[in-house]
């Protein structure tokens, strides 16, 4: 089994100094995943919760419905070179892709935009935001400080992401950190799937880092209708969270945040 | 023609206080990278130097050589819906694709790795490193500082990554932001290619933020040996710039730094 981090010894240099120090890394691994026999994305994660991340991916993109998953296993052929990076999902009976997926349908370790075969075919889902929660300010503060003691991973390498669904009393429902920003929302998503936790109208999303358009969009695949982030969001990102009806927070740090769509949520 | 950045008024939270400010956020927005005819690959980017981004694209991808390139334009077909968000890149008279590249090969904001049909194909270069320059910690830690300096966007927005190629002697050749971590570094070779700068063997390659395999990939491909970044690496990176004989730096901050791979060319 693949561990999240991993020891090496590095050079330390400090002006004149240097010394050799042993060093703490966060491991990054392909993964591929599969959808019975095809193949469908390789991303670069961190390993661990493989099962949550191939339900998360295929569900926030628009793959696969949430009732739709059989098993999920890591593979089983005797001749694979790294089975534990290869991740097989198999559907109910009866049950098939909600969408052609053709082969080479590539994710990444940061990105969610893959496998779209146009630009006007960025948009996954035309769902509109449910009311979700109203959150006073102060709760979505030390919801974020609740997530940044969470983060052990990152606290141990300073190199990994993390993501965390709250629902709207502020209980954590779950944190997951990853080398790649897209990876950590797809576990705590397909978390929440494998629980039988969808759809999360009544949750927020939490992240360590900026906000993109492909982090809103999943979340809204999940039903969530605020998403929050310690820095920046983007151009697209705060466009389409208008749009969808959604709210949108970022650089929330201390006391201060930024709302870039979606103020009636924040009490 | 997009812009880098664009303004929107948003709610700043202050404890109990909330007044509507215009800010600025970076733009993301998807483009398509097309070879000839075929559509090579979609990626969320912040408009910009796209003629260099796809460029360096095709070219750290393995996709096409140096010399291949006739030009690049972009889509000039009147019933385009953005046709500032395609660029077409067209090979001189005899050339063709290094290799076979299928539609739906997939790029995305922050990753390279799109693609590879399978893992054990994500390696794209087995290409040794060039010998490289020797540079002194102190020379290193100056080029930061330029490079943070430059980060014009990022200082107007909080949130874009960028990229840096200097030359041994520290003369800054180009830097690039983005709001896709690779994004910023193909569009830096892509620079280089257009103005006959391959092959890199003399140059170093400073990043704003992580570095993750395809970064280090990228940098080999175009010749590039040594690779700095303010933040951590991650353990495919490191085992890559190892295995290629290359040098990695991290969390390169004032005056000391992370040296995971090649302390040799550090002085």
């Amino acid at each position: 089994m693949s561990q999240p981090t991993i020891k090496h010894t590095i050079t330390k240099v400090d002006g004149e100094h240097r010394v050799a120090v042993d060093d703490v890394l966060a491991v990054e691994e392909p993964c591929e995943i599969r959808l019975g026999a095809d193949s469908i994305a390789v991303t670069m994660r961190t390993p661990g919760n493989d099962a949550e991340l191939a339900a998360g991916f295929l569900f926030s993109e628009g793959i696969v419905g949430a009732e739709d998953i059989a098993a999920i296993t890591h593979c089983a052929d005797a001749d694979a070179l790294h089975p534990e990076n290869v991740v097989e999902v198999r559907l109910a009976p009866g049950r098939s892709a909600l969408r052609d997926v053709r082969r080479n349908f590539f994710a990444s370790s940061s990105c969610g935009i893959c496998g779209k075969a146009s630009i006007e075919a960025i948009h996954v889902s035309t769902l509109p935001a449910s009311p979700g929660p109203i959150i006073a300010a102060s709760d979505l503060v030390a919801m974020m400080a609740r997530l940044s003691s969470r983060q052990e991973v990152f606290a141990a390498t300073g190199g990994l992401h993390a993501a965390a669904i709250f629902d709207r009393e502020g209980e954590l429902m779950v944190v997951r950190e990853d080398v790649g920003r897209h990876n950590a929302v797809d576990k705590t998503i397909g978390h929440a799937l494998l629980n039988e936790r969808l759809p999360l109208d009544d949750c927020l999303l939490l992240v360590s880092g900026r906000s993109s358009f492909e982090i809103v969009q999943k979340a809204l695949v999940a039903r969530i209708s605020l998403v929050a982030g310690v820095s920046a969001a983007s151009s697209l990102a705060v466009q389409f969270a208008a749009e969808s009806n959604m709210t949108l927070v970022g650089f929330l740090r201390q006391a201060t945040m930024n709302v870039y769509a979606g103020a009636e949520r924040i009490a």
